[in-house]
């Protein structure tokens, strides 16, 4: 059953350390309140309030809400690692069509930048953290897998980077952006093998915000087709597939059944491309591509802007940055300005049906914490 | 919509450095499964995995479900400060009543051991934090207008710490017990004027789990019979009210509403004394007492064992301890345990109705950042 977005707001995207995660959250309710135009009464008031936040202070979200005036009315705060962005946006997605509310705020939101000056570790307790087995490495270990295997190349994992940096140019409120050429991807520091620097998402800080609705008000909101959350099964490191493959595959397979619609109806796609190999393993495993051939594409220019399937219009977790919890919000946020035709110079033409996915976490033994996948559709009523 | 609650479990309270929090979890989710009688296959499986945490490693729930071969399912991780885990069980009602799932795993977490070596304050970026505004202040300014007003003495706040430490002594499983006096309460170290050591719960390390279903299977069944939560509304230094108490006062009308009981149908009550003034206050906000009466009530026994209406038989959050998330989830577990008569030496005679209230946050300007308030109704189902 869908359910209705009628606005989105993001703040900006970087190292901010100077903000507070209050201040960062207020940027983007504004934005979204105002883009949903709460303020003219026509639309009833927020319900509830889902946030997706990892590291977030305690109650948080209470705080930034009173001062936008809502106040009183329930606050549930999901963490669900990477994935507590659009966690939170499914459990507003349940909660509308299961009749529970009527209208909803998601917001995520995530300070990173005064916690971490390095690569994130699992905590010491945990079989990774006691290996050092931080995140880069985790990838790392996906990317070498398929180059071993043939399935992709160093130098089609850097075209990754270049296509998302040469979006985010497009989109003021990246962290990074610029032009890049594969040699200076594969020339830049390394990371963990065969990961280099400018493969990595960086460490962010930044809010995004959606009002959601269980009815359709306006001609310009856009329809959350479906959505659909998995944790991970059992994994073993005998499986055929690279960690996480199976549970993004299956997730998306939920999804494509309860929308009724397949991955050749997809126009663009947001999806967690933390690492470079991150990009490629999801698109085939979304069925964005044929297995072997998502590499191929991103080198060829197929999944740029202009090409046959834009993924990461917005320049992805790698440009635009990834601030944990806010970082499925903005991925929404970025599809809905595409599906209205108002993302500007990065606007994929004609776009109908967008897709997001998002995957968090990752622990050993069991095929990554979570995955959530949505996909919608715009009604072609543009907002100038 | 009455849920059931079929099994419930904990893991010791107390300062517990050496174990972590996958490790605290285990025990507790061991426990419930165990109890619910999970593995003897006459019950449905884990369809989704609500865990209350509101400092916890991202994915804590993951790692530790697959050890108890629950894997797959969606997991919630909701952060709602000291109401956390009481908020994950409310929206696992919500979950169940809706037919959303059939059996859903509850579980509370928090190791707080290695993250804090003094008072709770909130972030610097806010002005309690820039003012030093910790929380035993936040409650020492909560009992000064008490005093001012003469709705409570110094010697009653006292008596709250001597009967919950007392409780404690019959739970095995308490961070603190022991029998004190008023003089050694009031003797104790001063905190935060007037709240001394022995009237703060302490900084703590445990675990609690439920298992839930939507409808009931066993004779042993506990009828979760409603539940509500709200966040504070705005807030005004010039009100009539102690910060929260209109909050949890909305609350349990909410909850008294939805159940079609009142105050005089609670035989026992878990509340949240995170200091002694907490629980005064809380229990003339849920109306277990009348205004002015429930500083008397704990210095006339009538709120121990063996009286009228005991509360906090557990010891409470000041002698069981206040691992935050999991303190939500371990007051369900205490009145569960009360209404199926297997208490022990702490045991209500006759307990048939148990209310749990938590209470979370505390931000300026707002009356609280969340509340929960539910009510339990045993079956008569005793289990020995």
């Amino acid at each position: 059953m869908s359910t209705w977005i009628s606005g989105v707001g993001t703040s900006n995207f970087g190292k901010q350390p100077d903000l507070s995660p209050a201040e960062l959250a207020w940027q983007a309710i504004g934005e979204a309140l105002s883009d949903a135009e709460l303020a003219s009464g026509a639309r009833p008031g927020i319900d509830a309030v889902y946030v997706g936040s990892v590291f977030g202070e305690p109650g948080v979200a209470v705080r930034v809400l009173q001062g936008h005036a809502i106040t009183g009315v329930p606050v549930i705060t999901v963490e669900n690692a990477c994935a507590s962005g659009t966690s939170a946006l499914h459990e507003a997605a349940v909660a509308l069509t299961s009749g529970r509310y009527e209208q909803v705020l998601v917001l995520g939101v995530e300070q990173m930048t005064p916690l971490f000056n390095g690569p994130i570790i699992p905590q010491q307790s945990d079989t990774e953290g006691r290996t050092g087995l931080a995140m880069p490495s985790m990838y790392a270990m996906e990317a070498s897998r398929w180059l071993y295997e043939g399935r992709t190349t160093l130098e089609q994992l850097a075209a990754v980077s270049v296509k998302n940096h040469r979006h985010a140019m497009h989109n003021d409120r990246a962290q990074y952006r610029g032009e890049y050429t594969i040699e200076e991807v594969l020339a830049s520091p390394m990371i963990s093998d065969p990961i280099t620097l400018l493969q990595c998402s960086p460490i962010s800080d930044g809010a995004a915000a959606v009002v959601m609705s269980r009815n359709r008000v306006s001609t310009t909101d856009v329809e959350l087709v479906a959505s659909a959350q998995r944790s991970g099964g059992p994994w073993d490191h005998r499986s055929d597939d690279v960690w996480g493959y199976r549970l993004i595959h299956d997730t998306a397979q939920d999804v494509f059944e309860a929308a009724g619609l397949g991955p050749d109806a997809v126009d663009l796609a947001e999806v967690h491309d933390a690492f470079t190999i991150g990009e490629l393993t999801t698109t085939e495993a979304l069925g964005l591509a044929p297995a072997g051939e998502a590499g191929a594409r991103a080198a060829s220019g197929a999944t740029a802007l202009g090409g046959a399937l834009p993924i990461n219009p917005s320049g992805g977790l790698l440009s635009r940055g990834h601030p944990l919890g806010a970082t499925g919000v903005a991925q929404v946020a970025e599809v809905v300005w595409q599906l209205r035709g108002v993302a500007g110079g990065r606007q994929v033409d004609g776009a109908r049906v967008g897709l997001v996915e998002t995957m968090g976490g990752g622990v050993s033994g069991v095929d990554g914490n979570a995955c959530v996948v949505a996909l919608l559709r715009g009604q072609h009523g543009e907002r100038n």
